[in-house]
């Protein structure tokens, strides 16, 4: 058997539809042959300043035309991609650039100061007109086992780890949500979610892979997401909790057109207030459940169950399995369990990191770390993600990341870092401290030391110095006991 | 790498969707959910019966719901299946059951003359409700290597040979047919084409991996598939030009409801008249090239290109790619040359016939041996299917296949066969043969001979008793210069 190879998709896509509109901004719009050309035109120049077959290129850049040029023009040369976090501090950047063994790292002028540390083979975007073009043999067809963009995620160990995202994966994950949604050929999906998730690219690859128009906001903004639904035709729309309760807070009472036909809503449990808001305002919401390693939804939930299922993240997507595992023993319906996962779309696993890849991933069963159970109808509900994963904004913060680096600081003996509710994000990390000694350090030089090394959204918005932390017998912290410290 | 595996389909699709309309007949419409119980009951029952995994059983059967349930029982157990086209002579049946190894023959009383041959293991449909049950390990996922199909096709040489389709070569087949077509959620796809043709089985394929409803007749009444589009919801149809020309007249002058959106039409090259008045009546006509040897259509011609790119078969599927060789060269555009395509639904070969698929399928490339040409733009045009191949009413004639029999008489020294135009069919085969001796047969005679060795639709509407056949240096039969036989 030879291995399956899919044509070039943006280049297959020029080929087939040139003239549909590829991407749309508020000022700009291009088609597909016109997105193939500056592709090809950047990695001609890409080639020029060096890139070659099987590199690894990063990009730091936010949402733009530019942006998706580059991811393009990388693919075309054969390169693998990191995508950075631009929320991310100097350190984790510099962190996932050392440990993806990038070769290059493309960037904007405005993350000049973030990126200092890489000035070897640091390209701006800014600078890219100027650069001189050199041929390269452009990749005629993509191989469904080949490593196309890699995307860091923290477990509970709080090492980030680089999690291998193959062609097959993005095109499976494609195939399972139109097999899902559906497909109309005036289909435009807007994308308020940065590409450097998976939540966000996936709606890049789905626009060429399908031949439907990407609109795309640089930044989230309530009235500007409601005016591409009201007036220029989109159909499909990206969300999490927080987008979503201030698009409809924003609508003030109006109607999303028939043309609307999905919120795809992700990112962590959606509250029920917003749910029930989306049944009042007719809004069709599609609930769902994925991770990067599943390179984006493997479970959705249907309107049409919102109401009977609510709470629920729904039924697998066509080519993915999911299973309930409780002591290695398949649990029962209704019964609690870690959600499992099996499907073309589940990561070939973490860069580099060969154990912590067969421990989360056997026999292509992606254990997940999330608690859930499916009921008698088979409808997934998901209890609780990775124990003690807090997602704020939809930004998934793991308490373990924001621990070792209180830790790093000489005057911290112990550290513990749960979420709380909040009504802007979701959730926040609050952190409790013990202080090796009394008064050595308050809140705020805490505050101040977190600064830089983590990024923003990930900065504890309260510190709590404590005496002593939960902890079970084995001495294990009981980051779910945090909150009782407060509470009491 | 693990092989690439699917949730069994039907299965799978019960699971997601149960109470979704699978089938539609004129009388009755079953659920995925039903169809589900139906198949697995009879999957059940093949086992009592002696069907086990990896074994081989042919079908011969008209279109109904049984079929489809036969179909689906013998992929939950996980045997290869050869469908038989009910048109075939005894002889022709006996000869494909023997060339596949087939174990077993599932029929029905009405072909009980035409496989008296193979009464060891032959099981009628009718006898089905009676059979016990016995239970076996349901196929939980399809491996996308895996045989799946067999389905017979000639060739040159005259000689049948079993198409191997795997469970992968049917999966991006409708994959590719949804990225181009588009995929509703409400779409009901009309066949009134035999599921022992690609362009039938298909259907059924893909109403189950979509989530659709397949509408069958057990026929085609121009009518009734009239009827179906105009007041039962079907969107598309799979139709040859010699049943879109009978649709189109039954319509008198009627149009379709705007929820009609496709006309998939196969089965060789559309007459300009039926394209026209396509365009005149406003039928949303795709034409498409493809072969069992592709598991169905690689190339289709969106409505947008019916006038201006009049003739062409349009532009190959999104996974699917596309060359003109010319002597082993690729050629220019515009430049006539031998089809070749590559794609994942390539047939993984001709059952037990190593060289036949060698020779044929090179690096994933199959060679069609149909003649054509890409246009400026990438539109092909077919020109000649396989040289010398007839296609009367969408079914596939190979004269060499046609000769072979003709010869088998001991009176005939040399035969050669054609096509000729027919209004009704498309075109109809007509022969050419020399006698040992003169007077020693009349045409009718001949007719009568290849009665029973031949399907009706294959015997020649003419015969020719002529002196000399025109043949090259090589003495190689020159089939395109038989005409002039009879136009001079």
């Amino acid at each position: 058997m030879t291995t399956t190879e899919i044509p070039n998709w943006l280049e297959q896509r020029a080929f087939l539809t040139p003239d549909r509109i590829a991407i749309k901004t508020e000022t700009k719009e291009i088609t597909f042959l016109q997105l193939h050309n500056h592709a090809l035109k950047k990695a001609n120049q890409l080639t020029y300043a060096g890139v070659k077959k099987n590199d690894v290129v990063a990009i730091l850049m936010k949402n733009s035309i530019e942006m998706i040029e580059v991811i393009h023009a990388l693919k075309y040369i054969g390169v693998i991609t990191v995508l950075l976090n631009t929320k991310l501090s100097n350190q984790e950047i510099e962190w996932q650039l050392i440990d993806s063994k990038t070769n290059m790292l493309i960037t904007e002028a405005s993350f000049h100061e973030k990126t200092i540390h890489f000035d070897k083979n640091r390209l701006f975007i800014e600078d890219m007109p100027s650069l001189p073009e050199k041929a390269f043999e452009v990749e005629k067809t993509f191989s469904i086992e080949k490593t196309d963009t890699i995307m860091y995620t923290s477990g509970t160990t709080g090492q980030p780890k680089g999690v291998m995202q193959s062609y097959g994966n993005h095109w499976w994950s494609a195939i399972g949500s139109s097999l899902n949604l559906g497909l109309h050929q005036d289909d435009r999906w807007l994308a308020i979610v940065p590409f450097f998730h998976i939540s966000g690219l996936s709606i890049l690859y789905k626009s060429v892979i399908y031949g439907i128009t990407a609109v795309i906001h640089e930044g989230f903004d309530a009235k500007k997401a409601n005016d591409a639904i009201m007036k220029y035709g989109v159909t499909i729309v990206s969300v999490v909790s927080v987008t979503l309760t201030r698009m409809i807070e924003e609508l003030a009472g109006r109607t999303y057109p028939k043309s609307f036909r999905c919120a795809l809503l992700g990112g962590g449990p959606a509250p029920k207030p917003l749910l029930e808001a989306c049944i009042e305002h007719q809004i069709p919401v599609f609930q769902t459940y994925g991770m990067t390693e599943t390179a984006s939804q493997v479970v959705t939930l249907s309107p049409e169950y919102s109401i009977s299922k609510l709470g629920s993240a729904g039924k697998p997507l066509f080519p993915v399995q999911i299973k309930i595992e409780r002591d290695g023993i398949i649990a029962e319906p209704n019964e609690s369990g870690e959600i499992v996962v099996k499907g073309p779309n589940v990561s070939i696993g973490y860069f580099n990191r060969p154990d912590a890849t067969s421990e989360a991933i056997k026999d292509g069963w992606l254990y997940t770390g999330d608690i859930g159970y499916v009921d008698d109808e088979g409808f997934l509900f998901v209890q609780d993600r990775r124990s003690d994963l807090i997602i704020s904004g939809g930004e998934n913060v793991y308490p373990a990341e924001i621990e070792a680096i209180l830790l790093s600081h000489p005057h911290i003996t112990e550290a513990g870092v749960t979420g709380v509710e909040d009504k802007q994000w979701g959730q926040v990390p609050i952190a409790f401290i013990k202080l090796a000694e009394e008064g050595i350090l308050n809140t705020d030089d805490v505050i101040y030391f977190c600064e830089g090394k983590l990024a923003r959204y990930k900065i504890p918005k309260s510190i709590y110095i404590v005496d002593t932390l939960p902890r079970n017998a084995s001495n294990k912290l009981l980051r779910r006991k945090l909150i009782e410290l407060i509470e009491g």
